[in-house]
């Protein structure tokens, strides 16, 4: 594919805030773009030029859609296999590609693809029964985490185990659903790494961040992270790794925890722009939403040199109602997503602080 | 009026890159907006969540659109005072207020008030009739500029007097308008300050620039204007006598002559976001869009401080088509408009270089 030219339409699937900010930046670039979601009023669709409302298996829909648009792109890795195949069967290119796509969506083969790469991960075993459950937690022990194959985020679809007495009330948690068994990590900290691969096969990655969760979502991201001179070119380099061996196009994320003796464990890749990369949208010339339309278009990549330290700062559910006072602080760039409720737990913006 | 909360929507009056670029950053801080322009598929409707699509006299549509919103402004100057009427009289808050807007459309009454508020500007006259301009030319002399009043923009409407016999036919190459007539200014270089003053009164303007013009369109901004040390404050304080005389609230760009011996002559005002002020969206935390966004809602005004130099580039016309080459330059911030022709003289994008 050339490089797809201003006017072009850019389709992205899904309506959230990664929609809406891609498509901010998609419009910046000179492209129109067209927001496929379920979602009546989504924050997406009021930036952008078009929106089709429709159900992910609506096929005459997705037909439809994926004749208007140039290239078709998402905000979330779970997009379902046959949504992903009914778009390549329309005519649609799809960035990142479906194979990405389908990884991310199961734990398992995530982990195992790390592991064909040679990249360190927790001890993992695949559990689908109570007996596999029994057996993983001897080989593994406890403590360790259990999470669903499928469908987890945010620190949902998982269950920790304590002692191995509490292994069948933790796999009732998760519904029983097909599950990995990951052995407990005592990190240190938790690092990410937010690059893109253009269609060319040219790599850039974003500085390494540090991410402070609480209650399973992500707090606060610093950039760059304490430490990162010593640990952020292995970083990177399993990041290519990944991204070469997925073919992949568009920003991808690694989220990595740091053990306390320096040694980088894989946790998990999302194939798409991350929450952990929303402060380039202050702190570089191109933020991570530009990079990932430049991939997805086959533009030349972006520089991803940080102008200045910056810590990212979530706002989520009563945690937008301080709107007046972050909007007074000077050293703060706030970002509002346009969510008309603020539920707890749900992300309705940011805050950038710059350090220059 | 207190600040309005996110959510709120905000009315824009004009469909253009000046309106686009409003509505981003107007969507980044969580608001909603409505475009009202009588353009069919206009850049800035592509990237709002509401348009009206009609006459800038349709009084009912204008109507419909003061009920949806929570204030209105505008990406242009000559807005009729009709429609501001109608829109006050519908319950609209409309920032800038229409006595600001009514005084930028007419050149003479613009300049009398720079003189009541002892600013200077070139030696001006009222030409009305062939005998005015005779009369005026006795006065002034030539070389000086004729002007139509109203409706003047990127160098339309203007004839150059280069002696005293081309006045018939300078005042007949403007239609013979009502019109003034202006000295010729000697000057060294023209330069803008970008400021915005907030529902409060606060006022921060933007580094003083130095804009270089070809064929009467901007070509470049140069940011900071060498040697503004000299100057800034002064132009500044010009500029917040004019905000505050005006009661005026939002971003307001003073177009100003620097003479040889350093003396500022106001040239003219712009009740609006700046084509020389497009270099704050890639060089400061919050560009004039955010910044007129944050005045016209009763918010903080953001600081102004510029984080490195700038020189800004109008795209126009053809000079878009090299959207490749300029992706490919990482010092280069692109940014496209949307248009759908790249007409002759049609400003179709801009893109900034940073000097770290």
């Amino acid at each position: 594919m050339s490089a797809l030219a201003p006017g072009s339409v850019i389709g992205i699937l899904g309506g959230g805030q990664l929609g809406r900010m891609l498509a901010m930046e998609a419009a910046a670039l000179g492209f129109d773009v067209h927001i496929y979601t379920p979602e009546e009023d989504s924050p997406a669709a009021r930036v952008s030029a078009r929106v089709t409302v429709a159900a992910y298996d609506d096929a005459v829909a997705l037909a439809a859609f994926a004749r208007d648009v140039a290239v078709v792109t998402t905000e979330f890795e779970n997009v379902p296999a046959a949504t992903a195949e009914i778009l390549i069967a329309s005519g649609a290119v799809v960035h990142p590609n479906p194979r990405a796509l389908a990884l991310a969506q199961d734990r398992v083969a995530e982990k195992q693809l790390f592991a064909s790469l040679g990249i360190a991960t927790a001890p993992f075993a695949v559990v689908d029964t109570r007996e596999d459950l029994a057996g993983a937690l001897h080989t593994i022990g406890a403590p360790s985490i259990l999470k669903t194959r499928r469908l987890g985020y945010d620190g949902k679809g998982q269950a920790r185990i304590a002692s191995l007495g509490e292994a069948d009330e933790a796999f009732a948690s998760i519904g029983e659903a097909p599950a990995i068994l990951e052995g407990f990590c005592a990190f240190e900290r938790e690092v990410s790494v937010v690059a893109a691969r253009g269609i060319d096969g040219s790599f850039a990655a974003y500085d390494l961040v540090q991410n402070i969760h609480q209650n399973g979502i992500l707090a606060r991201t610093i950039a760059p992270a304490p430490g990162a001179a010593a640990i952020a070119d292995a970083a990177n380099a399993m990041t290519q790794r990944l991204a070469e061996a997925l073919n992949y196009v568009g920003v991808i994320t690694l989220e990595l925890f740091v053990m306390p003796d320096g040694a980088l464990l894989a946790n998990e890749m999302a194939p798409r722009v991350h929450n952990s990369g929303h402060w380039t949208m202050d702190a570089c010339g191109a933020s991570q939403f530009e990079q990932h339309i430049r991939a997805i278009a086959g533009w030349p990549l972006a520089s991803t040199t940080r102008l200045c330290d910056a810590e990212m700062q979530n706002l989520i559910g009563a945690d937008a109602d301080a709107w007046q006072t972050l909007s007074a602080d000077p050293n703060a760039r706030l970002h509002l997503y346009g969510k008309r409720d603020a539920l707890p737990g749900r992300k309705m913006g940011h805050v950038t602080r710059l350090k220059p």
